[in-house]
């Protein structure tokens, strides 16, 4: 298997602490997404989408989502479960991955994208220029505020994100945090249950 | 158990589909989304979010997301596998949702959402009001168009969506297909794998 990350952006950065935690080590090659090395022939051939992370297995087949490769790798390894074991759990993982992705990491992807200058004509990944939309920076950042007291209401009663313990709910939410603070949308201060949540699953994490 | 559902609506119907194509049958709660009813206190009691379809356990417990609500399902009723069996298919269904939810069926709701008149201040689903961008009708066809030719490229030497065996995969694609045409985005005729697979897939549905 090879693991084709780019390692500081937020969704290689999902499956690098899923590894981590059940100490699995996959081979791993860079894409410079920065410098555009993802929309180069060699890489656009394992992903057309041209982009990161891909897992690639040994017979050629290749799996392009965090998610997908998560659970994929769970089967796999079973080691220190992240999917939890019971189906509700799987089901609540599962779920907060769609709602997370829809209504936080992509609403801060728009915040970024469309404001930008290095993502001019860039505002959406894969191959084909997309221009940007200025008004979906401030739709963005509405959006990722609405998050932030969302989860903060979720927390309540809570010390894990998808139930009574760590999955990979807490890391994904976790990347999703860093990345809204990237784009200037740290969680205010008063959402206290967040930062609470914050500090237990950051002291969890290996070191590295 | 019960399904909050939206008969009409396409995130309802991929848990419709599933349902139907297992032989499982849930007390169903249909919620008048063109009236607002997703708004009112007793069904925000259930999903602050405000969305159908919500799958409501005997405990209480809701689960919100058709991929979720699918998965839970699944395990608890394994006849008719949607997933199919082994650790890759299940990944490729998870990585398919994760690609068509992103490059498809959000796309197609920014266009439908972004321009009709109903939606007004409802751009984004939820409780809290959300102003139209109307470029993102344009940006959302675009996207949508290039989703119909990547999923003609993907079907060359494929029967199914994600592997060699009908899963949950090709109902949820079916379902985004009839949404786009529904905003007026038909797949274009030359794309003859994707109207193939379509007849195809249509074919095995249940009747209803």
């Amino acid at each position: 298997m090879k693991l084709y990350t780019f390692d500081s952006e937020p969704n290689p950065r999902r499956v690098n602490l899923f590894l981590a935690w059940k100490g699995i080590e996959i081979p791993k090659q860079q894409v410079d997404l920065r410098g555009g090395e993802q929309f180069g022939a060699a890489f656009r051939t394992a992903n057309p989408r041209c982009t990161v992370p891909v897992l690639e297995l040994d017979d050629g087949t290749v799996l392009c989502d965090a998610i997908a490769i998560c659970w994929y790798l769970e089967r796999l390894f079973p080691q220190r479960p992240l999917f939890g074991s019971e189906p509700l759990t799987q089901a609540r993982v599962f779920s907060w991955d769609a709602y997370l992705t829809s209504e936080a990491f992509l609403p801060a992807a728009d915040a970024l994208r469309n404001r930008h200058e290095a993502f001019k004509d860039r505002a959406v990944p894969g191959p084909e220029p997309v221009a940007q939309i200025p008004e979906l920076e401030a739709r963005g950042r509405q959006r990722v505020q609405r998050f932030h007291r969302h989860l903060d209401d979720h927390l309540e009663g809570r010390e894990y994100v998808a139930g009574d313990q760590l999955t990979l709910a807490d890391f994904d939410t976790l990347v999703v945090i860093d990345f809204t603070a990237r784009i200037k949308e740290p969680v205010p201060v008063e959402l206290a249950r967040v930062h609470a949540w914050y500090r237990r699953i950051t002291a969890l994490l290996p070191p590295g």
